[in-house]
């Protein structure tokens, strides 16, 4: 079950002026659940993405790319699950620009202003016809306040919907920005992971909008790991409808662009912390905090050398503060380390100091933190200023029977 | 289940001349089970060693090393499971030091002429006071018949005992190389992983048998993979007693010195393997086979990234063809390929080419070598001549359970 995780309801979820959603069930994988999505961006919009790095880059992720540098603008995002349409050659790359030719036609615009987004099982071909017959039933529900149905059209594995809503006050005018996202397998950063929409009704210009999102999915998306397998389709898209009426962000140097950045950077944590908090399996909510390196790529390295280790991680679904694995990990790390200097905390137990356990520690201070859903654990190198965080989750029977049974 | 690995029998494994050993029950974390082993060896023995990277290096590895750096020869080696003296800070390194003092005292030697090694939980006190009534046992039952029994001595997770037996002839006379190993969870090479040791009644020199030693390990123990975790303890022997009588090796041209580096190569793959074999809830062996790349590192990037997936294991242990999972590994492993020319077989098996799905390619193929117990996955990269092989095992509900509950 997810760890602290609080499903959103519709009345949470705010519309954007100048966005319109719509869903279907298109029987893409399995019957009777909406598994397709639409989402319609007024002619203003500007847009942002980041993508994968896999070099087994899915065919959406390859035709998205190429219809953002066709420079036409987006009018159209088409998103569907089940299916990832990835390692699926030229075949894969025909059934991702048909899709877009499909939701063009009904639109009435050009195939270069839709963008497709797919999730789901890999080198699987993409049931296309199913698609395109569902296609119309998500132009014909279009509404500006389906954020909730869309929440779910999109989830895979995921238990739970992830979805948040923040208001801001921009020069005056009242700012929504909404976001969803999915995911709970095959999640670890490298540049944006999984599919992620974020939308405003703020006018951004479209490089300011870009660099607010690099920004905003460095300290979310990309701090968070479930398993360490990067997917192939991994993508965080950044949309501003300008329909709200406020004044347009030009640049990054004003007032208004730290308000709405850091708007829109606190509603990609919660949606990426809500990812791991729903990850395949998990139990256990888990900090990794890293401070006192000689920079933040060291303190990253560590940090996910103790998120990313199975060790570590199943010793958290046991509530067993076996931490000498901790230890271990923060070892192996590939940081060079004099171990006399570092001190290890679960939460505000100190557990290691001086190479070894903590004098103070004791085993009973250890469990009654090992007990809870959300834990921190601080590893302090004192040999600098830099910090980072990272969130990941425990390693459970679950997860091994999730994905052993994923395709039945 | 360990994957196709038979337990040695006492009959299997053959004694070594110049080497005895000894066993005790000493209660070190268990009772009724043998837990520490002390081996003597001949005056005239030479010893080389490689050992963990990992920075919480465990205390016996630091007197290892300082032992072994003193030049005064080594007569013995105390190994005990059950605990492995790591993350233990100077505590640790006292017990350590103690240990072999009182072995020293027990055969009559310097305390520098022994070496120390401990398998087991990290971060908790070494019951010196155990380990020093357990020692006059082993002592007392030193015998070179004792490889079986030592090969259970040091089991930790291991259900089946890892030893392995050769004989060649050697400018006319027979040496024997005999192994033993214990090792199934916190296995990633970095160096040498785990506890390994070989030893031979040749006659070998010291540069020449640590030379034979680093090519012996680099083409088997680290080439293995359970779980990714390095080991604070790893350590991997070989030693050579001299006292078969064979022509001693004394450089590395002589076509002795490949006959018996050829040997001791087969001992340690076949030890290494069998560790994988017998890893943390194992029910396939899987060999990671890399061929055509620009360089060694990057077939082995690639290798490591498909060995060490979670979703990839989680797909074996199902039976599950979920063949994209590779392909999305291969794709994030930090090579830049371009996935036009890559191929990828299972067993014969071609699976993917031209960046997806092989045409030839049916399910009911994937699914027939997915039953199997020992599985190869064979990435074709077509960019280079080099190759690497590694090997991995699957990840099963039995992994979680077993390090779930590892300390109860």
């Amino acid at each position: 079950m997810p760890v602290n995780l609080f499903a959103p309801t519709p009345a949470s979820l705010l519309p954007v002026k100048g966005i319109r959603l719509g869903t279907a069930e298109a029987n893409i994988k399995k019957p009777n659940r909406k598994d397709l999505l639409v989402m319609q961006l007024s002619p203003q919009s500007t847009v942002a993405g980041v993508f994968t790095q896999n070099c087994f880059c899915a065919a959406p992720v390859i035709v998205t790319r190429e219809h953002l540098a066709s420079g036409k603008g987006v009018l159209a995002l088409v998103i569907n699950t089940g299916n990832a349409n990835a390692g699926t050659g030229d075949l894969g790359l025909a059934a991702a620009r048909a899709t877009c030719m499909e939701v063009s036609r009904l639109l009435g615009c050009e195939p270069e202003q839709v963008l497709p987004f797919s999730t789901g099982v890999i080198m699987e071909v993409l049931p296309l016809e199913r698609i395109v017959d569902g296609l119309p039933a998500c132009v014909a529900n279009l509404a500006a306040d389906n954020w909730f149905d869309a929440a779910h059209a999109i989830m895979t594995t995921d238990i739970v919907a992830k979805a948040v809503s923040r208001q801001i006050l921009l020069g005056g005018v009242t700012v929504t920005i909404t976001g969803i996202a999915k995911g709970s397998g095959m999640i670890h950063p490298n540049m944006a992971t999984m599919l992620g929409y974020i939308a405003t009704d703020a006018a951004v210009a479209q490089p300011v909008l870009q660099q607010m999102l690099i920004h905003a999915s460095d300290a979310s998306f990309n701090c968070i790991t479930v398993d360490g397998d990067t997917s192939t389709n991994d993508s965080l898209m950044l949309i501003a409808s300008g329909a709200s009426g406020a004044p347009a962000v030009t640049g990054v140097d004003s007032a208004e662009f730290a308000q709405l950045q850091a708007a829109v950077t606190e509603v990609a944590t919660l949606l990426a912390q809500a990812i791991v908090r729903d990850g395949e399996g998990a139990t256990k909510f888990i900090t990794v905090r890293v401070e006192g390196g000689t920079s933040v790529a060291e303190c990253k390295q560590i940090a996910y050398a103790v998120a990313r280790s199975p060790l570590v991680k199943t010793a958290f679904f046991a509530s067993d503060p076996n931490l000498g694995r901790i230890l271990a990990a923060i070892g192996y790390a590939g940081v060079q380390l004099d171990v006399q200097y570092l001190k290890l905390y679960l939460d505000d137990v100190l557990v290691a100091e001086h190479g070894g356990r903590a004098a103070s520690y004791r085993e009973e201070d250890g469990q009654r933190v090992m007990q809870q859903g959300d834990i921190t654990v601080r590893v302090v190198l004192e040999r600098g200023t830099a910090v980072t965080t990272v969130w990941t989750c425990d390693f459970s029977y679950d997860y091994v029977k999730i994905n052993a049974s994923y395709r039945s």
